[in-house]
């Protein structure tokens, strides 16, 4: 059985204990890439969700997220991780500022911050990626779905379907670009 | 004789004198827009710039530059002012968050900041717009030319050959891009 | 009867007939402020609202805004009016960038953006700024009251009793310093 | 004979050949922070320069930097290394907001971004921190000094003895505070 997630897949060329080893040691750059389409003026109009199975087990919503490679740029692991979760002709607008929207800090001990990881200690630089072509979802995801900004803000939000606080960084993503 | 000036264009439906007069008693709000060309990693290769007759009559280099209309949006303000100087076929992509990178005070009496403006006070709020299409100068402009990052960075760049501090403008958009 | 407001008071040298002349002219520009304290380390703690007559002549939670005059710098303009709203005493920490967490567009027609104000198209560079010192409601304010973040996003939350859409100022607020 | 330096001296808890291991399989996070002295009205008026010696036997100028720890917060690592360098009198306001001004990629390999740093493929998040206490150099740092903003901007500016990009950090804070 393997201990593999998506999460981690481009980390293959590690034994998987060693990576467990590093988690221990220090905090793994993450980024995190909240999907969106937009307006011709820019405003967003949908955000793009994942349906995936958790580490734990459950079926849960979440965004693009991956780790950032040694000698990858942080614009490089956004393309790699925006194609392995989209696919290739998902056209994204890669932003042209490095500064993120926000920085999610994700600690394996619950309560330290509002985001979670029960694997690692992980530093996640925050971006919003428009996206213009055509999206399907990739290897472990099993559903790409589209949501409409008032969708989101509603009572039942798919939002909710969001573990480890990610809810969260959809909501500051929301904030950042002046939808909510 | 006019006292109109291109930038002013679109207040056409103000007297001349109006104008002048509501520029002595309130801020005027502008935006400014530095348009870029990018790679496919969203990474900035090029900064266009305009060549056209200043207030004072000299030649000069410029960004995109104009009012806020009342009633309008600021993404509304950039896509009109990008069409404005750019062309109905530039396809700016507007950015999703209204977040300027800077914003310059212009004031009438050189010195209280980086940025003049003899005609007025102006609170401009800054932004790096990528545009994917045909660009072509428009009325006043004489000419639009496009300058590799390594060329505004060198001695002798075509930014000194703004006014206003605008230069400084490029050189923070430079900045927040990761640029320079 | 004057038709002054608490917001209008700085413009005491415009007769009130002429500034809702220029109100339909021109967007004004504002900056809104939400004070917070903070811990030691930065982060937020508790953010403070007024409470106040309305326009309208209701009571309500708002927190402090106003115009920038002509000549003045935005910096001063914070400072003029945490001044005029929290009192002399504050000690505010005025941000080092002049880049705002938000830009909030109030339209006098209802539904054009989050934002309203029926007297004008206001445009407002919205700012944390951190306090240190004493603070007492001012002038026209009743009240002025801190409220930790965690009642802030509980239910029947004080900022229901904000209104033109300043509310989600403030939760724009608390997502950009990572609170929310 | 020791190859700790400086920066890594909060890792004595490390084998510094593990660190080394581990510098060869991830990128590692940074914190990068431009100490500055402001006005009364926030505006930076001075930023703070070490002087020490590089891992490369030379001595150079350098900002507060060093690494994120295992279930360390941004905000901690801020504190921390302040703390380390300019003493526990210093006062640091630690920004409201996580989000950096820019985030600097440093890499083993020269050109492939701004930063180099031989000794590993850093990511690093950096902040403007506004110091109101008494500030002294610590441990290894030979000198600390503060300059004014315009003897940065001038020629053979104290930025020139800065290495790894680190001067382009401090131009990048210098644009985003507005002061350059």
């Amino acid at each position: 059985m393997s201990n593999r997630t998506a999460v981690d897949s481009e980390g293959s060329w590690f034994e998987p204990d060693h990576l467990t080893e590093l988690r221990r040691r220090l905090p793994i750059t993450y980024i995190d890439v909240v999907p969106v389409r937009t307006d011709i003026d820019g405003s967003v109009v949908e955000v793009g969700l994942l349906l995936r199975a958790s580490g734990a087990g459950q079926i849960v919503r979440s965004i693009i997220s991956g780790r950032v490679l040694v000698h990858e740029t942080i614009r490089e692991a956004i393309c790699r991780h925006v194609e392995k979760d989209l696919g290739t002709m998902a056209l994204p607008r890669i932003p042209v500022s490095p500064v993120p929207f926000t920085v999610a800090e994700y600690f394996p001990t619950p309560g330290v911050s509002p985001f979670h990881d029960p694997r690692q200690h992980a530093i996640s630089l925050a971006y919003v990626v428009p996206v213009d072509g055509e999206t399907a979802p990739q290897e472990d995801a099993l559903e790409l779905s589209w949501f409409e900004v008032d969708e989101l803000l509603a009572e039942s939000s798919p939002l909710e379907e969001m573990d480890g606080g990610r809810d969260l960084l959809v909501r500051r993503a929301l904030a950042h670009v002046g939808a909510a």
